[in-house]
């Protein structure tokens, strides 16, 4: 007799879910989750894997609860005068995430983001007991300052979070917005900055708007430009006092000797990590050309990916570029597929599957 | 102007409170969280470290979500016919527990634990909005079969925690304890086997009650006898829908390629990692037997730790230890200290110290 879901005492709200997660699909050229597709570069490798060497006698003992060393390695690579005690970091951005909702969201309260964005903020809040409030965007999936903040004033939510540049949607976030956001809020401004690396130099980053803004917290990873999806290590920057707040709610020692010495290793060479972030956006770019060459209609983006409508069947022209060994996301926006930049090599195998396919239709 | 925590939109149940984890301090012998304070053999360590290495290069993309040849690993390290459908992890076991929590007790539900225990659990069911709610236990510590089902039958817990041995007075649960509590609720019933293998063989593990017992867990860690502390990995066996119910609630991606190539080498060495463990047994007994001699009042144990009583001044007698290079954990219980078992010079240098400090106060 086989046991089912049903058998068991699951919590009621998650009856019925599937568990989140793009398909992990064995195919040549994965562009579905917007991962940096350049190997690490070798003499990074190197150092990495004699670091983690160096740490491995030792894991016998718990790690550095506080990882002072990463603290202040990132304080260092984020510049704007900031210092480790302004710094966190956990096993993935989504962790740092969920610290700051359990910290600052929970039972009985609210966290707000503007749809569509990433989908992890929702199942987060959700997570932590909170409601989630869907604001809205304007057209093109664009935000005004003005628009955003009315929204946030009649939502009052306790924990917004504004994508920068937004996922899925590839959308760049004026600086304009996160101030009006924080002024119309009393509660905790995150400013997710996952791809910031790949937007234009002018667009600023929201880190410069901290001094003087305690309820503002900027979120990064290692997952995307700095090619460091496997190690599994995003941070944030925020005053010392909201890290205070994290260390509450944190499991302790909750990240190892290991990443702690892996995520040093790469800091320390991230000029070289971060060498193919220029490539990266010339890819994204020859997209952007190439599906509106092919009568698709892509949006404006300042991460490393496209998001492109004018898709007449999105899950039948899915599964024919899975066919050709080319693997994209549905996000579950009707009409819509979303690409990676790849190499160029990768690039141009998508472009050109695309263009069989266009053609197939037509 | 300083910025404090009151300046926050901090959840209210979190004001006022300190974070969690015994002082880390730079003493030579360190006896104090139950660490297995051997290094990493020499074979092994290079065997790790050549696993890591190996999957750098690679880090740019995402980890196997599934961490399927790692949950194999599991399973024929723990045996009992177990697959890799039935085993889980997650980086520690504190977040194995957290996941068990999040799926299974949350906002208005309840978790209880037979105090004193691991304290964790009560900071883990508090941090999903669960309430705890603390159970007894007999004389010395220890739990009957009818004493602990009619505590879980009034109580009627969502999750009950068994410790098993116990964490931080050493008890050892008999199976009995087990299946009278299990078969006394209707919830989920998880046996933390943490040190389960420091206890006498003759005492079984709660793995050979788990068929038809799709309501019962069963985690384990690697950070004791495994020495692998540092390397952050717990992981539980259960019925398969238990693993798919844990599925939803994980943050995606949550355990590193280079988290997931670390453990895989060391499972491979099982039996050198854990060639410490009878001398660590060993040195527990000597403590046992030292501390009785010296007028103190050991409690059983099957773990790799010893907790005494006798202590007049718990505080004073710690702060002497640590004044002569020894550290211990005070955990609350007035007149209590803990020890962890070391090498057996690190061992004998606790003795002889405490023998010195009793000399003293005689």
């Amino acid at each position: 007799m086989t046991v089912t879901l049903d058998d068991l005492p699951l919590r009621d709200d998650l009856r019925g879910q599937t568990p989140y997660g793009a398909p992990q699909a064995p195919l040549a050229i994965a562009l579905n989750v917007n991962e940096n597709t350049h190997p690490v570069p070798p003499v990074v490798a190197d150092d990495i894997a004699r670091s983690v060497a160096e740490v491995v006698a030792g894991l016998n003992r718990y790690p550095d609860r506080e990882f002072y060393d990463l603290r202040e390695a990132f304080a260092g690579y984020l510049g704007h005068d900031l210092t480790a005690e302004q710094i966190w970091a956990a096993n993935g951005s989504n962790e740092v995430l969920q610290h700051v909702l359990q910290a600052f969201g929970g039972p009985g309260r609210t966290a707000m983001g503007f749809t569509p964005t990433y989908s992890m903020y929702t199942l987060l809040a959700r997570g932590v007991g909170s409601e989630w409030i869907a604001g809205t965007r304007g057209e093109r999936f664009e935000m005004s300052p003005s628009d955003a903040a009315r929204q946030v004033r009649e939502a009052n939510p306790d924990v917004v979070f504004l994508c920068s540049p937004n996922n899925p949607t590839g959308t760049p976030l004026s600086l304009d917005v996160v101030e009006a956001v924080y002024e119309a809020s009393r509660g905790i401004v995150v400013v997710d900055e996952a791809y910031a690396e790949f937007a234009p130099a002018e667009s600023g980053t929201a880190l410069s708007l901290l001094p003087g803004r305690e309820r503002l917290l900027v979120s990064r990873t290692m997952s995307k430009a700095f090619a460091f999806a496997g190690a599994r290590v995003g941070y944030l920057a925020a005053d010392p006092v909201v890290i205070d707040a994290l260390r509450l709610v944190r499991l302790p020692y909750h990240l190892s000797a290991v990443t702690q010495a892996a995520a040093l290793a790469a800091l320390r060479h991230s000029e070289e990590m971060l060498r193919t972030v220029a490539d990266i956006v010339l890819q994204r770019d020859r997209i952007s050309e190439g599906v509106a060459a092919l009568g698709y209609d892509p949006y404006r983006t300042g991460s490393n990916f496209v998001l492109f409508g004018g898709v007449a069947d999105a899950r039948a022209v899915w599964q024919k570029l899975y066919d050709r060994g080319v693997l994209v996301r549905d996000v579950g926006i009707p009409g819509h597929l979303r690409v990676s930049a790849g190499t160029e090599a990768e690039t141009t195998a998508f472009l050109d599957a695309l263009r069989d396919i266009t053609a197939e239709e037509n």
